[in-house]
C-alpha cells in the first residue's frame, strides 16, 4: 500500500524538474527500469525477414533506407542522448523527442510531415499485490518503418515477432502501416489482461466484504477504484486516437487496406471501456454494501447490548429492592417470598424474551 | 448469488484467449448451449412458403439464388468451422464472422458491399432466480435473404414463423428487409417481457424492506442494479442501432416501405429507456428507504434501551442507598419508610413514563 | 399507497400483451375508464356554431366536408373498432391508431402527408391522496378540422367549448391549427394545476417532517419524489414537441398567424419545467432534513441515556461499596456518615450536570 | 422562515388564475407593492436634460416623438389597464404586455418589428434576514426610447439617473442602446451586492457550525441553499440574454458602439456565476461538516457513556459481591479486607483510564 | 484556517465598490502588494540585449519605437493613474485598463486592432500553511512587444530573463510571439509546483486521517478540495485560452513558427487538468475513508461498552440476588454456596468471551 501512494506522489513530483527549462528540454521524468538502452530491428517483406540485435542510430537509418518495412525497437528510454541522435537520424521533431522520454506524458497521436507520432500507454498488473502499472510506449510510423519505444524489454511484442518470423496471417504481406496497426493490437490485448486482474481483485474484495468486513477494506476499495480510474484514464484517450488514426487520410503512410483493421480496434476500445464502467458500478455497489454493512454491524452491537440490558436491568432493580435494610419490611420474614421473587423473574425474563421476539430482534 | 457473481467473471476471463493471435482469428468465448449447430431455411414469396430443416451452407446458398425471400435461421455458433464455411458461401467477411461467434460484441451495425451485418443482444429472465440473461443474436440482410445467428434454438421468433406459415400480416407481401425489421421486432419485444420480470423482482424487493428489511437485502438491491444496469446498456445501442438503420439509404437492401415500420420499432426502444430509466428512480428510492430504515431500526433500539435504562437506573440507585449498612441511617427504623420509598419510586417511574410520552418516545 | 404500487406494476404488466403480434395490432393497455366511447362535434366559423353529440363516424367525416373548423372530440378509446372505423373515414394511418389507443404511448409529434399527429399527456391529481394522474389524450389536426382523443369525459376542454359558444377571444376567427393550439393551452394550463397540488403536498410533508418526523415519511417522500419524476418526464417532451410544432412549415395545415401562440406556448412549458426543477430541489432539501433529523433524534436519545447512567453509575456504585457486608469498615460505624454520603452523592450529581450544561448537552 | 415558505408557496399557487382564460391575458399574479402606478420620463440629448413626473402614457408618446433619448420609467405593474394604455399607444405586442406584468414570466430577448423586449430580474436582499428577494424588471427598447417596468420605486437606477443629470459619462453622448446597456448594467451591479449578503450569511452559518452545530442549521443551510439556486437561476439566463442582445443585428436600434460595452457585460454575468459556483461548492462543504460534526458529537457522547459504563460497572460488580449475604465468606471476616478492595477498585479504575488513554478516547 | 476564510470572503466584498460607476471605471480591488508601481524593460534582438529599470511610460513607447523586441513588465498594479498613462501611451482601450487592475477578472483572451490582450492566473502555495495563493498576471502583445503586468516583483520570470541575457535557446532569434509564449509557458510551469504543494497536503492528511481522524480533519479536507477547485477554475479556461491563441491568425502579430510551441504548451495544461482530476479523485476517497473511519470508531466504542455491559451486567444480577435480605433464602446458609456462586460468574464470562470471540468482536 505505502508503494502504492508512493508511485502516485513520485509522478507529481518530478515535473518541476522542467520549470524554467527552455520548451524541448528533454527531461526523462520516470524511473529507469534498464541498464541500459538498446536498439534492435527487424527488417522484413514479404519474402525475407532478417533480424539485427543492438545496433545503433545509423544502423536503424541504413536499414530503412532499403525496400521492406522495418521494425526498429527501442527498450528504455532514459538514455536522451542516444534518443536525440536517433531522432536527428530521422529528422523527428525536437518536440516528438522530448514526449517520447516523458513518461509523463498523456496518449496523443501527432502528424507530422514524414511520420505520424503516436504516444500509448501500456497497461499491467504487479504480480504481487496486482496493483495496476502503467508503462509509456510511443510509436513512429513512417512510410516504410515503425519505430517503438518501450521502458523496458517488454514481452508484450513477443507473439507478433514469432508472426512475423513465421510468416503467421497476413503481416508479411502488408506495408508498415498494417504492422503499427498490430503492434498498437498487442497493446490493446494487454489492456484486457489487466482488466481480468482488476476483475480477480474486485472478486477477492467482494467475497471479502461480504464474509468478515474490516476497516482495512475501505482503503482497498479505495485503491481499486483509483486503479480502475486509471484504466480509464487510459482507454478513454485511446479510443479517441484509434479514432484520429482511422480518420487520417495520408496515403503514403496509412494505405487503404487497413481500415477495417483500424475499425476493429476501435471495436475493442469500446469492448474496454464498457469492462471498465463495468468494475466502477460493482465497485459502487461493493462500497455500498460495505458501509450497509457497517451500519448492520452497529445494529446488532446494539441489539446485543440493549437486550442484556433490558432484561437485566429490571431483575437487578428488584434483587436491589429485597438488599434494603429497612425494619420493617414484611415480604422479608414470608417463608416463600424469595421463590417468589425468583419465579418472578423468571417471568420478566421470559417476558421480555418474547416481546424481543416479536419485535424480530432475536 | 453464486451463480450471478460465476458469469460475470468468467466474462471478464474469457476475453484474453485471443491475445497474440491475429486479427480476425474466429474464438468463440461463451458458453456452449447447444451439441450441435443447425440450420434451418424458410423460404417464402406472396404465394409459396417453404422450409427446410438442418441444411448445409451450400444448400443455403442454392435457396438464396432463387426468387423470393430466404430466412436463414442457425441455431448455435460454438462451430466456427461450419460459420466460416458459411460465410465462404456467401462471401461474408472475416471480422463479421469474427464478431458472430464473439458473445462478447457489443451492439452494431455495419454496412457492407453486399450485406448489413447487426449484431443485438436478446434479454431473456431465469426462470429460477429472475437473473438476467443476455443472448448473442447476429443477423445478416442480404438482398433477399436474412440469417440469423443464436447461441441456442430459442422460442422467440417461432410467433413471426407462423406469421409467415399462415401469411398472417403484411409479412408474406413484403421483401427481406421486412422480414429483418420482423426479426429485431421480435427480439424487443422480447425486451420488454424481461423488464416485467425486472419490474416483479422490484416489487418483491420492495415489499420485503418495507415489511422487515435485513442484511442481504442489500445485496439483492445491488445484484438487481446490475441488472437494471445490463439491460440498460443493451437498450441505449440498441436505440442507436435502430436509428442507424433507419437512416440506411442502400436502395437495394432496404425499402422505402418499411420506412414507417422502424420508425415504430424506434418508438419502442424509447419506451425501453424509458422503464429501465424509471427502474433506476423505483431501485434508488428502495435503496433510500432501505438506508433509512436501518437509521430508524437503530432509533428504535436505542429508545428501547434508554427508556429501559434511565427509568431503572435511579430506582436501583435508590434501592442501594438503602441498603448501604451504616449504623445511623434513621429512616431504616421508621416504620412505614419501605412504603414510603416504593411510592417514591412508584413516582418515578410514572414521572420518567410522562416524559417519554411527552417527548413522544413511546 | 398500494394503489400508487398497483398502478405502476400495471403499466410495466401490460405492455407484453403485443408480443408476436404483427405491428399496428390496435392493443387498449390501460384501465377502460368510460362505458361506451362517444363522439362529439363542435363545428364552427366567424358566424355560426353548431354542436352534435353522440355521433358516428361517418358523420363526422360528413362535417369535415363542409366549410369552418369542427372539432371532434372522442371521449375513451378502449372501442378499437369504433377508432379503426373513424380512421378508416379519414384515411389515417394504421401506426396512428395503434398509438392513439396505447396508453402507454410516450409523447411525440409525428407528420403525415394530410394531417399532424400529436400525443400529449394530461396530468391531474387525484382528489383523495393527491396522486398524480396521467391520462393519454392525443390529437390530430388536419386542414380543417382537430380530432381530440381522451381517455373519458374529462371537464379540461370545457373553458374552450364556452369560449367557442360565445365567440370569446380570437378563436372563432382563427383556423384549424389555432384550435389545435388552444386545445394544447388548455392541457398545458392543467399542468400548473397539477403542479400546485404537488407543490402542496410538498408543503405539508415539510412541515411534518420539521414536528414529527416518522420512518412513513421516507416513503411519502419517495412517492412524491417519482411523481416528480412523472412530472418531469411529460413536462420536458412537451417542450421539445411544441418546438416541433412551432417549427412546421406546411402551409397549408398550419397558419403562419399563430406562430406568436405558439411561442407562448413554449414559454408555458418552460416556466413548467423551472417549477418542476425547483420542487426536485426542495424535496432533496426536505430529504436531507429528514436523514438529519433522524441523526439528531439518535443524538438526542443518546444524550438522555448517557447524561442518566454517567449521573448515577457512580453514585449506585458508592451505594454499592457501603452495601458491603465485611465486619471492618470504620465508616459504617461513624455517626453522620450517612449523611457525609448523601452530601458526596448530590455534589457529585451536581458536578456531573455542570459538567453537561458546559458542554451543551442540557 | 415561516416568510420563506409562505413566498415560495404563493408563486405556485397563483398561476392556476390564467386557467381556462385565453392567452395574452394580462394577468398580475404578484404582489401588489405601490399604491399607483407612476410613469416618469427623463428626456436627454447631448446638450439638454429635461425631467418629467408623473405623466400620462399620451405625454410619453408625445416626448417620443421628439428627436433626442427618452427613458421612461414605470414604477408599479399591477395596473393591468394604465400598461395597456401604454401599450397601444406605443403599438407593443398583446404578449409582451402580458408579460410585463407576469412576475412569474422568466428572462428572455424578444425581438419585435419596432423594439426589442427584454425581461430581467432584480435581486436584492431582504434586511432584517437577508432573504434573496427577486423583482420583476421588463425593458423595452425602441429607437430612440428605454421603457423600463419595475414592480416598486427602487432606488437601483438613482445612480445612472444623476450621471445622465450631470451629463457625467458617456451617456448623455450615446443613443438608445447605451441606455438600457447602463439600466442593465446598473441590474447586474445589483447582483454583486445580492451575492456579498449571501457571502455573508454563508460565512455566518459556517462560525456557527464550526462552535456549535443544532438541528435548525441543517433548515438554515437548505433555505441558503435555495436562495444560491434561485440566484444562479437568474444568473444563467442572463448571460444567454446578454449573448443573445449583443449579436443582435438590427442596426437602427443596436448601434455598433456599444458592442464592447455588452462584451463587458457579459464578462460581468460570468463573474457572477463564477461566484454563485464558488458558494455552491462552499455551501457544499458546510453541509459535509455538518454532518460530520454530527457524527463526532455522536461519538463524544458515546465515548463518555463508554468510559463512565465500563469504569464503574466492574466496580458496582466487586461491591455487590461483597454485599452479598452468604454466612460463609472468609473475606469478609478478614480485618483489611475492605482497605484491600479498595485498592483493587482503585487500580481496576486506574487501569481502564490507561486503557482509554492508549485508545486515545481521552 | 481564519487566514483562508478572511481571503475568499473579501473578494466577495470588494467587488461592490462600483456599483454606480461608468463602465471602464478602473478600481483596484485587490490587495496592495508594492509600494510603488515599477516598469523595466529588456530590450533585445538577435544580436543585441538592453535593460532598462524603473523607466516611464514615455520611455517604454520609446523603446518599442526601435526595431527589435521590447519586454515591458510592470510590477505592482494599483497605481491605476500610472498604468492609465501608460495605456494611453500604447492607444489600449479603457476596458483594457479596467481589466489588468481588476484582480477579478477571470482568464480570458481578447483580440484588439493592434494587440492582444491575455489575462491569466499565476498560482503560487503559500510558504507557511501551504494555501493556495491565486496571482492576477496580464500580458499585452503587440507586433514587436509584450507588455506584462503581475500584483508584485515576483521570480517567477526570472528563469527567461536569463535566457534572454545569456541568448540560450531560441529566443533571441524569436519575434514578439514566442516572448509572449514564453511567458505563459513560464506561468503553466508554476501550475506544476502548486500541483505538487497540494500533492504533499493531500499526503499529509490522508496518513493523518489512517492514523488518527479528527473533527479538524474535516475542515482540512474542505479547505483542500476549495483549493482544488480553484486551481481547477484556473486551469479549465487556460486550456481555452491557449487553445484560443494556437488558433488566432493575425499575421502581423502571430508568426507561424510558434505554432508546435503553442501545442505543446496546450499539452500542458491539459496534463496540468488531468492532475488536477486526479487529485480530485483521491480526495474523493480520502473524505470517503474519513467518514468510514468515524463509523468504525463509533463500531469499536459501541462494541466496547457492550462487552463491558453484557459481561459484568448478569453478574452483578447474581451478587445482587444474594444481597436480598430474605429470611428464608436456603443457599445462603450451605457452606460453599460463596464459592459455587463465585465459579458459576466465572463460568459466565467465559461464555460471554467465547460468544465474543465467535462474533469477532474481540
Amino acid at each position: 500500500m505505502e508503494q502504492g501512494k508512493k508511485k502516485k506522489r513520485k509522478k507529481v513530483a518530478r515535473q518541476s524538474v522542467k520549470t524554467g527549462m527552455s520548451p524541448g528540454y528533454m527531461a526523462f521524468v520516470g524511473e529507469q527500469k534498464v541498464d541500459r538502452v538498446r536498439i534492435d530491428i527487424i527488417h522484413y517483406d514479404e519474402n525475407s525477414c532478417r533480424e539485427l540485435t543492438d545496433v545503433s542510430p545509423e544502423q536503424c537509418r541504413q536499414a530503412v533506407a532499403q525496400p521492406g518495412v522495418s521494425w526498429i525497437n527501442v527498450s528504455g528510454i532514459h538514455d536522451t542522448a542516444l534518443i536525440e541522435t536517433l531522432g536527428k537520424a530521422f529528422d523527428f521533431h525536437v518536440l516528438t523527442l522530448a514526449d517520447i522520454v516523458n513518461t509523463d506524458q498523456r496518449l496523443k497521436v501527432e502528424e507530422f510531415k514524414n511520420y505520424i507520432f503516436i504516444v500509448m500507454k501500456m497497461l499491467s498488473c504487479n504480480d504481487s499485490n496486482s496493483e495496476l502499472n502503467i508503462e509509456h510506449v510511443s510509436l513512429i510510423l513512417g512510410q516504410n518503418y515503425v519505430i517503438s519505444f518501450q521502458e523496458t524489454f517488454g514481452d508484450v511484442f513477443d507473439g507478433l515477432r514469432d508472426r512475423i518470423r513465421s510468416s503467421k496471417g497476413r503481416i508479411r504481406t502488408m506495408k508498415a502501416d498494417y504492422l503499427a496497426y498490430a503492434l498498437m493490437d498487442a497493446v490493446v490485448d494487454n489492456y484486457f489482461i489487466a482488466a481480468e486482474r482488476i476483475g480477480d481483485r474486485l472478486e477477492i474484495i467482494d467475497d471479502r466484504i461480504l464474509s468478515d468486513p474490516r476497516q482495512e477494506d475501505m482503503r482497498a476499495i479505495h485503491l481499486l477504484k483509483l486503479d480502475i480510474l486509471n484504466m480509464r484514464k487510459a482507454a478513454w484517450p485511446l479510443r479517441e486516437e484509434i479514432s484520429t488514426l482511422s480518420k487520417y487520410e495520408g496515403q503514403d503512410i496509412k494505405t487503404s487496406e487497413t481500415a477495417v483493421y483500424w475499425r476493429d480496434l476501435y471495436d475493442h476500445t469500446i469492448q474496454i471501456i464498457d469492462m471498465v464502467e463495468n468494475f466502477r458500478e460493482i465497485l459502487g455497489g461493493i462500497h455500498d454494501t460495505y458501509l450497509s454493512s457497517l451500519s448492520n454491524r452497529m445494529n446488532e452491537i446494539m441489539k446485543m447490548l440493549t437486550i442484556m440490558a433490558t432484561v437485566f436491568i429490571p431483575l437487578t432493580f428488584i434483587a436491589g429492592v429485597y438488599g434494603m435494610n429497612f425494619e420493617y419490611m414484611p415480604e422479608l420474614k414470608w417463608h416463600y417470598s424469595y421463590f417468589v421473587v425468583l419465579g418472578v423473574m423468571f417471568l420478566i425474563t421470559v417476558g421480555m424474551l418474547a416481546y424481543f421476539r416479536r419485535k424480530k430482534w432475536i
